[in-house]
């Protein structure tokens, strides 16, 4: 790759935030910010805006793990988070808080390059879904909406439904937006009218 | 839990196949079964229908692994692959491939358990996505099919939209059907007949 990829490792321990460091450094070509201190994580990580987030929780209470999970901006760059010990809860809420690797008792130096290629592709994975399901719901919505002022337009105009359809249509070129714009418009409208 | 877990553990060597089943045993309430050849897995799976499958293999090579990872059917039950080493294109290889957790060098006893917990969280939490996606993408589709029955009907009959939908949905409710099949079935003798 030719730009070293950023990690932020969050972790309060100085001596475990070393490890983690060297065992980075000897992986591979990282560049590495250590966020000792959690307090204004997410904020920090906004700044720092890194392509992987690293973040060690020893022995976390529920409560901690799913700030940490939060604050780490798990739908915006993988997050790998290391615990030392966990139950089936902790476990479930991690994931589903949107951890991309969520390993026990694995900061080990040989360990962290393959724990951080499997979150990454686990991250990119999600997202390409997360991508087309919201494009799917918008599809959906924009039709359901385009449906619904064309039905307003026909009636409003006794118009056929491809008069009402090319009326939208020719109502967004002229304005520079799109037909599902235009409609909703309509809708809004007519609702504030009716 | 009432009823137990059900694993099917993949594992050529006998050795390390029982290393794991000791390690179940220990950390919870689970139904073992063990599979010592990887020939004709993807039918023995369908036999057993395992609610989790524990895979290891060790150090495979990429088609090795993706043949086992899809012989695992990690669609169906989540899969939880073990190997001892990896690289960046093989752990991607495992991720895409659906594998719920992709452990490099982590078959010890005590973390079965919390990766086993990780990989159904995972598996639950991406299956829940898929439904969502498809269900959306169905009822685009639906939408698409229907619209499009509806504008041959009133062209053809020379009714109006709401004309045409009460005419595929009174048919739909006389037929037992779905207003979408009705609209295909439309669409296909309208396009068999033009």
């Amino acid at each position: 790759m030719a730009k070293s990829i950023r990690i932020a490792v969050v972790e309060r321990d100085r001596e475990r935030a070393m490890l983690i460091v060297d065992g980075l450094r000897e992986a591979g070509d990282y560049e590495i910010s250590v966020i000792g201190d959690e307090r204004g994580l997410s904020r920090r990580l906004k700044e720092l805006n890194p392509d992987v987030v690293l973040a060690d929780l020893e022995n976390p209470s529920r409560d901690v793990l799913e700030e940490m999970a939060l604050a780490s901006g798990p739908l915006d760059r993988p997050v790998a988070m290391f615990v030392d010990r966990t139950d089936d809860q902790l476990t479930k809420a991690a994931i589903e808080a949107g951890v991309s690797a969520y390993i026990v008792d694995g900061l080990r130096k040989e360990r962290i390059k393959p724990i951080l290629d499997a979150a990454v592709a686990r991250f990119h994975m999600f997202a390409r879904m997360r991508a087309e399901l919201a494009a799917t719901k918008a599809a959906l919505a924009e039709r359901k909406t385009i449906d619904r002022a064309k039905g307003f337009l026909m009636k409003a105009r006794g118009v056929s439904e491809d008069e009402a359809y090319a009326l939208l249509r020719r109502t967004a070129m002229d304005q520079g937006k799109k037909v599902a714009e235009v409609a909703q418009a309509l809708i809004t409208a007519a609702e504030l009218l009716k």
